[in-house]
C-alpha cells in the first residue's frame, strides 16, 4: 500500500465549535497528525467562544510546524457548512441547568442516575430537546454540503445520530463513541500479561462489538490471531468481585472520584450473561433495573457524576481555555485515543480504518429492526463507511437492549411528528422508570416537562398535568 | 351458502383425556351441536380418569338425541392418535405440588403471582416441565396423523404451541384460549347499552386481537358495522377507578373471590396506552412490573389464585365428575363460549370461522419477529388455519411484548437444546424476576429448580446451585 | 349472527362515472341487493357520460322496488369525493388510439401481446400514463375522505392500487379483479362431476389465492371441507392438450373469438409446475417467455384482443347506453359475479367476507418483499380489509413472479420521481421484451414513448432516441 | 501495526490437492510469502496426483529459502482434514466427459454456452453432480476440524458454498473467485492514465463489489480516496464499440483466443444499468438472455470455450506437472493475484485485509434473501470473516439477479432432499432456457441427465423421461 501522501486540502466545518473538550482534542489529534491540509470552520452559537477557539486552533498549528491547519469561526451555520468536506457536530442542547433537572426530579422519586444522559427519565428528557436541534442541523447539511463526511459526537447518540438521517436520508454520518476502547485497553493489556510483556496496544486488541450505543457488548476477541474470549471471561471471574483497573483510582481526586469505574459492573454482566459488556460501568448500570446496579452503586464502586461537579468542572475548562487563548503553554503535542483523525484519513484514501461505530441498522445486528441506530465496526475506506456484519446479541441481552432499540426509535418518530401523546406511554416502559408504578411516572414525567419546557417545541412541551 | 351437512364421521384424539374441565365443556358442546358424527378416543396417562371420561361422554350422547358421538379411551397415545383428523392437547405436567413451588419459592423472594402459569417465575419453570412432554406429543402427530388438525389448551400456551411446531414443522396446529371473550362481551354489553336494548350478542362484537397469549391487546373494534374503538376507549376511561363487572361479584364464593377481575388492570393500561389490554386482569398483570399492579392486587381488585384453593377445586371436580359417573343428572345442554367446534366444523367445510388463536407468526403482527408465537384472528375454513393480517403494536407496548415473546423462544431453544446455561440468563430478564436483584434471582432460581427436579430432563435438571 | 339490516345511508363516489362497464354492473348489483341504501355520485371527465349513467342508474332503483338507491353526476372529484363512505375507480388513461400503438409497435417488433394492459411492453407504457392520474386520485381522497373504502378496478392493477398507496399511505384501498373466479367455477364444476349433480355454486369452491394480479397461483382448493388439490392437478392434466371450456365456445361469435380461453396455458402451467395457475389464459402468457405460448397462441387456443375491436366494441356500448338512456328495456336483474356488493356490506357489518384482491404485501405472500402490491384472499369485516396469510409460491414459479413485482415497484418508484433514466432498464428487463436483443428493445422503447408522449408528465415525455 | 511475525505453524488441508491449477499457484504464494509456516496435507481421489504435487511442493519450499512449507499426500478425507487450520476445497466432481456434455446436448438446441459452469443448462447440471460430493465434505470438516478455516475454490461457486453451509452451518467458510479483479485492475489502469503515471496497483483501486458469483456489480470506486465512478462510465462508454484490453490479444494463441474478452460485454452491461457489470464477459453473457450477448459473440468479441480444448489444455499441465516432478525448473517467484494467502495471514493476525468472497447473505447486499450466497467485500482479521455491508442493487439489475439466487437455493435444497420433482420446473426458469419452448427444454434436460446420471444420487437419476 502507498504511503497516505494526500496533498489535497480538506474543509472541517465543527458544529458547536466552541466546545470546550472535543474541539481541543481534535486541534491535538490534527497537530500532531501532520499529513492533513485542511481548513476549519468553527460555528457556535456562542460566537465568541468559537472566536476563542479558532486562536486556539491557530495556535496549535503554529507549534506544530508540519500542520497545514487553518482555523476560522463562522457567524451561521450555513457558512460553516457551505463547502464542507467534512462535518464535526458536537453540542449541548439546553444548559446544565437543565441536566440538573434531569436528575434531581428522578431522585425525588428515589430514581438513582449516574449519568442520565442516555436512557433513563434524564436521556429521555434529553432527547427531546436535542433531537429538533440536531434534526435542523441535518437539514442544512442536506442543503449546503451533502456528501460531507458527518461525525455526531453529541449524546444521546443513538437518538441523534437517528435523528441526522431522518432529516436527510443520504446523509455519510456516523456516531463515534470511546466507551469501547476501555475494553480494548483491558484485552491488550491481558494480551501483554499472558505474553510476559508489554507488547501489544490498544489497537492490536481486535473486538467484536453489537449493541446499542453505551449498551455495547462484545461477542469475540483477539489480538495476534490468538481466540482471547475465553481469557477475557476468564479475567472478568476473576475480578469480578474486587474490581479492577489497569492504573489505581485517587479517591481524593473529584474527577476519578465522580467517574470512578472499577469494571465490576462490566464484570458481573459479562459472567452472568456470557458476553462482554463492553461500555463504562455508569453507562451500562443505567439501561437495566435499578435493583441491578444502581441501587448498590457503592459496592460496585461506579461514581454517580454530579451536575454541580460538571457545572464546576466546566468552569474551570473555561478557564483553561482563556489561559490557552491569553498565552499560556499549549498542551505536548499527543494524540487522543479518538479515531476521528483516522477515520478522516482512511475516507480520503489513507490507510483502510475499521471501528466501531453508531450507523442505522442494515443487518450488522441481526436481530435488532432495519434502521435502529446500532453499534458495530465498520470500514472507513475511499468508499466510505460501510458496517461490518457482527451477528446476533444472544437471546437473554437482546430481550434487555432491544426494548431500548425501539423505545430509542418511538421517541424520535414521536418528536418529529410532534406527537405528544405518544410521549409518556415510552416514558413509562424504560426500566428505571418502571419500579416507582405507573401513576407516580406520570406525575414524574409531567414534573420533568415543566422543568424543560422552555427548551421544547410547543406542541411536545403542553403536556402539561401539573396543576 | 349450504347448510352444513357434513355426514363424514371424524376422529378426535383427546390427550390428556381424563381432563376434568375441558373435556366435559367439548361433550356438552358435541352434545349440542348435534351435526357432527364423530369418535372421541380419549387418552391419559391416567387411564382410569380417561374411561370414567369415556362412559359420561357416551352418556351426553344418549342424552341428546341427536347427536352421533361415541366415546371410547385408549390405552396408548399411538393408539390414540393412529387415525385421528382433530386431535385436542389438554394436559397438566407435573401435579399441582410442583405448581405449588412455582407461586411459594417466588413469595419468600417478595414477589406476587397472580396465576404463575404463563410467564414470571411460575410461568418459567412450568415451561421447563411441560415443553418436553408436548415435544413428545408433537412428534407422536407427526407420526401417526401428521394430516390432522390440532388444538393446544395447554398452558403455557405460546410456548408450549411453539413446542409443536418444532416437533413437526408441518402440523396443522394451533393454541385456543378464551380470554379475549371477555372484552367482546364487554363489547357486545357496551354496543347494547348505547342502542338501548339487547340486541347484540358477543359473536356480533369483532376484535382486532394482536399479542402474545395472555397479554393480548385490540386496536380495533366493531359491532354491526360501526367503529367502537373510541366508545370503548371512554367506557375504560369511565370505569378505571371504580372497576366494571357486568354480573356483581359474589365475594362470599370462594370461587369467585380467588379469580376476581373487576377489569381494573384492563381498564388502566387502555387508558394508559391508548390500545385495549384484552385478557384476564390476573393474566395481564404478570407480564408488567409488579409495582404496576401485583403491588397493589387488592387496590386493583383483582385475585390471586392460591394452589391450595386449585388442590381443593380439584377435589370437588373429581367428585363431581364420578358422580356424573354414577348416574347423577347431567348438566343441561347448552354450548359453552369455546370456539373449537365452530373451528372444528369449520374446517370440516362449514360455515367460514374466524376467532383469535395462537400460530407462528407468518407477518400477522408486524414488529414481532417471523417465527415467534402470536395471537391474532385467524380463518377457519375448508383451506384450513390461516393467520389473518393484524398490524402492529403501538412502540410503547411492543417494548412491553417483545421481550416476553424472544424469552418464550429462547427458553424453547434452552429446553430442546438442553442448553442447562442458557437457562438462568433469561430467567433474569423476566420484569418480575427483575426487581429481585441478580444475586437473590440466582438462588431463587437455584431453589425453584431444584423442587422441580425430578420432572426435568436430567440434562436441565443438574443446575444445581443450592448447597 | 344478526341478519343484515343496515339502514345507514351509504354514500359512493364512482370516479370513472361515465364507465361503460363497471357502472353498469355496480348498477345492476346494487339494484339486485336491494337491502343497501346508496348515494352514488358519478364524476368523469366526460361529464356527459356520467349524466348519462346517472339517467340510467335512476331506471335500475326504480325498475327494482326495494333498491334504495340514487345516482348524481358531479362536476368535480372534489365534490363526489366529498362525504364519500365509498369509493370505485375504474378509469381509462389516455384512448384506444394509446392502446393501439402499445400493440402495434412491438409487433413490428415480432413481439405478440394478447392484451397488452399488465406487463409487458404494452403494460408498462400503459402504466406510465396511468400511474400520475391515479396518484393525483389518491391525494384527493386522502384531502377529501381518507376514511373511505376505496376499491381499484383499473389496469395496470397491481401498479395503480400501489400508486394510490403511495399518494395517501393510509388509504382504505384494494384492488378488485374477476380472474380467479374462472378457476373456483372450475373447481365447483368438477366437485359437482365429482358428486354427480349440480349441488356446489362458485361461492362454495374455495382457493387459497397467491401471486400478482393476472399471474394468480392457487396452492390449496377445497369444497365442502374436502381437499381438491389432486382433483384438480388430475383434471389439468387430463384437459391440458384438448383445452376445456364448462360452455362450448362460438368461434363465429367476433367477441368470444377474440377472448377464446380454453385453458390450455393455465392446464400447461398447472402440469409443469404443480400448482394451479388461475388467471385468464391471455394474461398469464404474458408474463412468461413468448417462446412458452404467445409463440404458438393457435396451438393453445387463446385470443390475441385485437385493439381495433375494442374500438368497435366500445361503439357498440355507447349505443346500448344510449339506447337505455332513451328508454329501451332494462336488462333483467341478476347480480353479476363481481364480489364489491359483498365487500360492502361486509364492511359495513353485513356478512363476512374473504375474496381475493390486491393489497401492499404484509407478509402475506412470503418470498415477496413488503410493500409490493399481492392478490391474495383478504376478510372484509366491520374491521376492514385484511389480508389472509397465503403462504408461499413453490421456487420456480417464485422466480417468475417476483422479477415482475420487483419491477413493478420500481416502475411507480421512477414514475413518480419523475426519474426517466430508470424506465429503460426496466423495460429492458421484461421477459417479453428480452429476446429482441437489447439495441433493437431500445429503439422500439423510444418509439412507444414518442407514440405516447402527450399523455405523459413532461419529464418522462423527454426521452427522445428517434431522430 | 506490529509486523506479522506469526511463528505458530499452520496446517493446510487441500481437498483436490492433485489439482494442476490452484495447487500450483498456493505454492508459489506460499513460496514467495515467506513469513507462514506450514504443513500442507494435499488429498485427492487420484492419490498419485497428490504425491507428485507434494514432492513438486517441496521443490518449491526448497527453492525459497524463507518458506517454512512442508507438503504430504494423505490418503484420506479424514487424515487430511484433521488438525488442519485451514482447508482448501478445490475439485472437479465428474470429469471433462460430463462437462463436454453439459455443453453439446444444449448447442443442439441452439443454445451457446460459453462456459457452463456456472448457470445456464450446463451450470445446473454440474451443480446436481457436485453438491453430494461439496456436501460429504463439509459433513467432513464438521467432524474432523470444526473451527478450521475453508475456502472453496469450485464452481458453482454460490452453489457450491451454499452446500458447505447447509452441511454444516457453523463452517468457517467463503468461496474465493478472482473475477472481479480485472475490473481493479482496469480502475488502476484509470486511475494512472488520469494521473499521467504508473503510481497505483490493483490493490489501491478499491471496489464495493455485490451482486452473486460472476454476476457481479460493482456501484462505488475510489482510488486514493478519490471517488473514480463516473471516470469508470465515461471509460465504458468510450470504449463500449470498440472493446478495451490492457494489453493486445494474441488470436494466434489458442488459449487467449478461447478466453477472449474484451470487456464490450462488460462495458454495454454498465453503460446499460448504470452500475459496472464485474466479472468476465464470458461469465456475465450466461446470466442473461442469449439475445443479448451469446448470440452476436464474435460482435461482442468474447471466446467460447470448447471443452475440447480444455481436454488438451490438461494434458499439456500434466505433463508440465510430471516435468516439474522430474526436475525442470521452477517458474520464478511471483505471487499469482489470488488473496488466499493474504486472507489466511490476516486470520492469523496479520494486516487485516478486503477482499470480495461469497458468504451467506447476513443482510450485505439489501434486496437479496437472507442465507443465499452473495459476493461483496468481507473483512478478514483475527475476528474471522466478516461481510462488509455493500447495499442494494438497482431495481432493474435487481429483477436479473435474483431469479438467479433463488434458483441457486432451490436447487441446493432439491438436491439435498433427493426432491427429483423439483428440478425441471428450476431448470425451465433459466433464462439460457426460456427461449426454446417448455417441451424442448423438458426434452432437452432428460438428455443432459441421462447424460451425467452415473454421477448423480440414485434419487435425482431416475428421472428418465427418454425412451
Amino acid at each position: 500500500m502507498r504511503t497516505f501522501d494526500n496533498a489535497r486540502p480538506v474543509r472541517i466545518a465543527y458544529v458547536g465549535g466552541g466546545s470546550l473538550n472535543w474541539a481541543t482534542k481534535l486541534m491535538g489529534d490534527l497537530a500532531h497528525d501532520g499529513t492533513l491540509t485542511a481548513e476549519v470552520a468553527l460555528y457556535d452559537i456562542d460566537h465568541a467562544a468559537a472566536e476563542r477557539n479558532a486562536r486556539i486552533g491557530q495556535r496549535y498549528s503554529a507549534a506544530a510546524p508540519s500542520a497545514k491547519v487553518t482555523y476560522t469561526a463562522e457567524k451561521t451555520l450555513a457558512a460553516a457548512l457551505t463547502g464542507a468536506d467534512f462535518v464535526v457536530i458536537s453540542i449541548l442542547p439546553g444548559t446544565f441547568a437543565e441536566m440538573a433537572s434531569d436528575i434531581a426530579i428522578p431522585e425525588r422519586y428515589g430514581i438513582v442516575q449516574s449519568v442520565g444522559d442516555t436512557v433513563g427519565p434524564g436521556g429521555f428528557i434529553r432527547a427531546l430537546r436535542a433531537i429538533p436541534a440536531i434534526y435542523e442541523i441535518g437539514l442544512a447539511i442536506g442543503e449546503h454540503c451533502p456528501k460531507a463526511y458527518v461525525v455526531n459526537l453529541t449524546n444521546p447518540m443513538s437518538v441523534l445520530t437517528g435523528a441526522l438521517f431522518r432529516a436527510f436520508p443520504d446523509i455519510r454520518a456516523w456516531g463515534a463513541c470511546h466507551e469501547v476502547i476501555k475494553t480494548r485497553r483491558t484485552l491488550a493489556f491481558l494480551a501483554n500479561q499472558k505474553r510476559g510483556e508489554i507488547h501489544y496496544r490498544m489497537a492490536d486488541a481486535k473486538v467484536n462489538v453489537l449493541g446499542i450505543n453505551h449498551f455495547t457488548w462484545v461477542n469475540a476477541m483477539s489480538v495476534d490471531g490468538v481466540d482471547m474470549m475465553a481469557d477475557y471471561l476468564a479475567f472478568a471471574e476473576q475480578h469480578r468481585d474486587s474490581g479492577w483497573r489497569e492504573r489505581p483510582i485517587d479517591m481524593n481526586d473529584e474527577h476519578e472520584r465522580y467517574f470512578e469505574d472499577m469494571s465490576k459492573v462490566k464484570f458481573d454482566l459479562t459472567c452472568r450473561f456470557g458476553i462482554a459488556a463492553a461500555a463504562g460501568d455508569r453507562h451500562l448500570a443505567e439501561f437495566v433495573p435499578q435493583s441491578w446496579y444502581l441501587d448498590r452503586h457503592r459496592d460496585f464502586a461506579f461514581g454517580l457524576t454530579p451536575v454541580e461537579y460538571r457545572i464546576r468542572e466546566r468552569s474551570q475548562k473555561v478557564a483553561a481555555a482563556e489561559a490557552l487563548d491569553s498565552g499560556a503553554p499549549l498542551p505536548p503535542p499527543a494524540p487522543s485515543e479518538e479515531a476521528i483523525v483516522e477515520q478522516l484519513r482512511a475516507l480520503l484514501g489513507g490507510e483502510e480504518h475499521v471501528s466501531n461505530v453508531n450507523l442505522p441498522n442494515r443487518g450488522q445486528v441481526a436481530g435488532l429492526p432495519e434502521g435502529v441506530i446500532v453499534e458495530t465496526n465498520a470500514r472507513f475506506s475511499g468508499l466510505g463507511i460501510q458496517p461490518v456484519f457482527a451477528g446476533r446479541l444472544p437471546p437473554a441481552v437482546e430481550t434487555l437492549v432491544l426494548p431500548h432499540a425501539l423505545r430509542q426509535t418511538a421517541l424520535l418518530d414521536a418528536v418529529l411528528n410532534r406527537n405528544a401523546d405518544a410521549l409518556l406511554p415510552l416514558f413509562l416502559s424504560d426500566p428505571l422508570v418502571q419500579p416507582i408504578g405507573l401513576a407516580r411516572a406520570e406525575q414524574m414525567f409531567g414534573e420533568m416537562i415543566a422543568a424543560t419546557r422552555h427548551c421544547l417545541p410547543q406542541e411536545l412541551a403542553c403536556y402539561c398535568i401539573i396543576p
